[in-house]
């Protein structure tokens, strides 16, 4: 298929590549000259606008948005959905916020327009290993666009199949790595938990390293205090052990270059979709403790002192005359 | 009554004072001897040392140690306990731990010994709002000592009695401000309980004005700011609102002096209470995720970056190439 | 002043009465002509309608909104709007959203219309003790209407002053128990943080509570268990101690009553507000554990089994071969 | 190598079945003489006590004690450890709490006897795919033993390896699934945390399943609902997704089998590691908010209503007049 790839970043240029090397078209454009000559030289049809993407474009024109959730990808979308005509489909690829999928959907319905979103993990592996795909859109899109799908997913590969599970009763799609998971709104959705949990295992793990680090302080008693390798434990625990998992192995890597962990500031950036993800929670009445502390920890590693802190010690002062001075 | 008051700080000095006013005899002994004269000159009879102290006292003997929980507690009881003929009284008035209460009151009691455990709050105010107090102990030693528990309790005093509490089913004491809790330990586990519903108590005050605090802060785009007052925020609620307290008092206080709180580092300490609380929840299985959290929340108030955090960051550089450096 | 007073529950019906105490003149309505025939009892000029209280009203009129928050207080708020003149005042003494109240105070500003938002807290106590209020809008309008606001609140009464605290620099209103706290929508977001700190609060009273219960436990063992009174306990911490407060002071009355508390089912719900403090740290990248869990237990006490246990059952079913049956 | 292995459960047989299937010999021995006729099928010598084992077993002794955690361990081991002689070797492969280790190998090693603890993790997969051990003791003892944990751990297998990994720096052994973590008592504790982090890792994903299925929930209002497949996102997330682990294949088996898992309760039980962990973390002064929220969900999911619930009730009734009554 020829399909319009808006948004040539990290993420936007290796979909179009491994879009390309299964044989599909690629009309490639980004802000960036640069980014688009080199995705050009790998293959693709470079176009320097908007309205010369729809010119290379046939008819219906497929468009995949990858830019930045937010206003990058409203202003895109928005567009081409001006100059989109009865059937033509926009497909956002990125992270955005599901009820604005809901929104958008609705609005290009309107003059016929068909839009599809598409929460993808994967990273910067997704290349190699093939993308990771939660779809939300109408039946009939989303089945015209499985060629796109199945081209990027990692296809059955090298995991196994998992026991019981009976084809007939359940979507074969997910073997392949992907899924159509309901109307618009539903795929980013899906995508926002997944991130979401990805909040609760990584910190989860992050404490644990922090507990076992620890016992090797010099802050506790010299008979209480351990001398854990932090990289050997790493590795052993990908191995046979119940907490064996991907994230577990980029820890490894990172532990096998610096078991100390020097390269890194400690304090830890979050995108929209933990507090996403947490909204969600609210709104269904669901408890959500981890994924909140996960998200808080975050919040957290990025201030010094919290003026919260201050009035604890404000109060602490008032009823027992501490006075707790700079460490 | 005749008191022997070993540890002369803040709370043992007041603790003293506050019973000489009401006509009990104190011994006073504290390893500063200038601590020692100046309690001598508000009325105490000096020793300088605890055999000092015993042969000042009758018999039986009343022991109050007021010392910082831990190795200096232990080794006083420890010594005093050598020392003490049967049916002498030792009062641990400081925060123990209470199996060590339970402990220690079993060793005691195999020579005659009777030990008694108060958890004692009220900080430095309590010299003139007296003390409340929660007494573990066996039952006709603390009858025995009640014109000392007497004399150091606020009182009824202005505190508006609770409507519908019938003195017959209830302890009577209690609306002095002291309870004969349970047998030995009783009185330190529910001090060490009331010191952990304090932290979760700060905590959430803490959380509040944060929040309050930071709608005022230029991160937020300008149209989204208030600009609200802490120092009036605390003192309204202090007045009919369902959150007023004696601790949103001391905020209201410490505010009213600056609001930017900037005398204080931020860094907040905890004592062992805290963290028995949990350890006290863990083995009745009670969920207890806001105590727990307050507590945790004055680890992280001490540490810049945790080790945590960069295996966060490790994490995230993994899988997607972000790299998080030093704001 | 003349106040039309929409809505005659239990919050509403109080504030018209305490209002007319003080000398103000009410015009009642509400769907009930029950309700306003009550309050006409009481000194209220009744209305039956919307457009008769309109009628009744001088100019500017001004009417105080005292219902449900969301449909209904929106719904009245923009029938009101719609026959509003230039001048005219609607103040929103609900649960309101602060961001609902942005966007109503913008709209009618088009029109002169001028809206006022204030949070109120003192549940069912207010008539009696007065209520405590925070209060959004512009500040002309808000000093027009200290009379009303200086009638409703508590005043100096017998709290006592706080020390430090100096009246040129501070607004003196605050001491008599309201403030001003910024432009339309400040006074609700202040309110709400006030009941997201009143979660926070009471959830560390109860895990307290609940750690004290669960020590008396049968299913600990016998020699780790103690017999601990709740009632007592409740009582004795409103005496001196630390965490006496309001809210404590409620636990104490309902224990006193019954100490198993076997009236209440244990299902625990919430207003919004809780969930819109969350909301609010989570724009302002604000840490609140406590606040959340404390929000999250309610969640929680409403539901027998959770899905996530399940999943967490399977898993362990998974790995171990544990089957969990029912207990 | 000739092993006495005590305790022939799902874990102790399957150990002893997989190094016997190395070439070590097995002398068994358990309280029930079914599971010992079982294992001498496959291959072991039976025995009918621990004299009897000890009988069997050369010079120096090897036992490998697989019993629950507590008591049985306890007996077992301070029984074995009485006829032991010089030389000999205990290895504890159970859920020993670490603290028990360093006292019984403190003990042991004053009449020279070894004591190993290992801890294994694997559950009822471990015969087919391997233990992955995490060892505490002495070098020496260690090194001597080698040949059965090579035996024991899954090996290189196809797993792969990590990039950057130096075999020069790191132990080799890790590669294989097994590390020799530090002193006695160090394999327990990095099993402990093991578990920790096992308790947050499932936990997160529990609250993510939970917050997609209640999206299906009737209790949404119809046009905020999605009808999300749960059987199908696990399995899209095994494949390519940043969240992809054993413990969400397991999730995957059992939801292939039953969406709705209604063959499990959802009361969740904990053994005793997730709690030391907290301790563990506590003692060292390390938030763990995830891992801590992880346990207590488990303790929730075992009670219907809390005391502390009907405390907040209780509360609630008092300042706004609410009664909750039972759903």
């Amino acid at each position: 298929m020829k399909i319009g790839l808006i948004g040539l970043g990290r993420m936007g240029g290796n979909i179009a590549r491994r879009l390309m090397q299964a044989g599909h078209e690629i009309v490639a454009y980004d802000r960036s000259a640069e980014a688009v000559q080199a995705l050009a030289k790998d293959g693709a049809e470079a176009a320097n606008s908007l309205d010369d993407v729809r010119a290379k474009l046939g008819s219906p024109a497929i468009w995949w948005v990858m830019l930045p959730a937010g206003g990058p990808t409203e202003d895109t979308i928005s567009a081409i959905g001006e100059g989109a005509k009865d059937g033509d489909i926009i497909i956002d690829g990125g992270n955005t916020f599901y009820k604005d999928d809901i929104r958008r959907a609705k609005a290009l319905a309107e003059k016929g327009v068909h839009y599809v979103d598409v929460g993808t993990s994967g990273g910067v592996w997704g290349l190699e290993r093939g993308y990771c795909m939660m779809i939300g859109g109408d039946t009939e899109t989303v089945n015209l666009l499985d060629p796109i799908f199945d081209a990027l997913a990692p296809g059955l590969g090298t995991i196994p199949r998992t026991p019981g599970r009976v084809a007939e009763v359940v979507d074969e799609r997910a073997e392949k790595g992907y899924i159509h998971a309901g109307p618009a709104g539903a795929g980013h959705f899906v995508k926002m938990i997944h991130n979401g949990i990805e909040y609760g295992l990584m910190q989860a793990y992050a404490e644990g390293f922090d507990i076992l680090k620890s016992k090797n302080s010099d802050k506790l008693p010299e008979d209480e205090r351990f001398d854990l390798n932090m990289t050997d434990i790493a590795e052993v625990w990908r191995r046979g052990s119940v907490i064996s998992s991907w994230l577990l192995d980029l820890t490894a890597i990172a532990l096998a270059k610096d078991e100390k962990l020097e390269g890194f500031s400690g304090s830890v950036a979050d995108s929209g979709e933990g507090q996403w993800t947490i909204d969600a929670a609210m709104e269904e009445k669901v408890p959500a403790n981890v994924l909140t502390a996960s998200l808080f920890a975050r919040y957290r590693s990025r201030v010094e002192h919290t003026y919260g802190d201050k009035v604890l010690s404000a109060m602490r002062f008032g009823f027992g005359g501490h006075v707790e001075m700079p460490q």
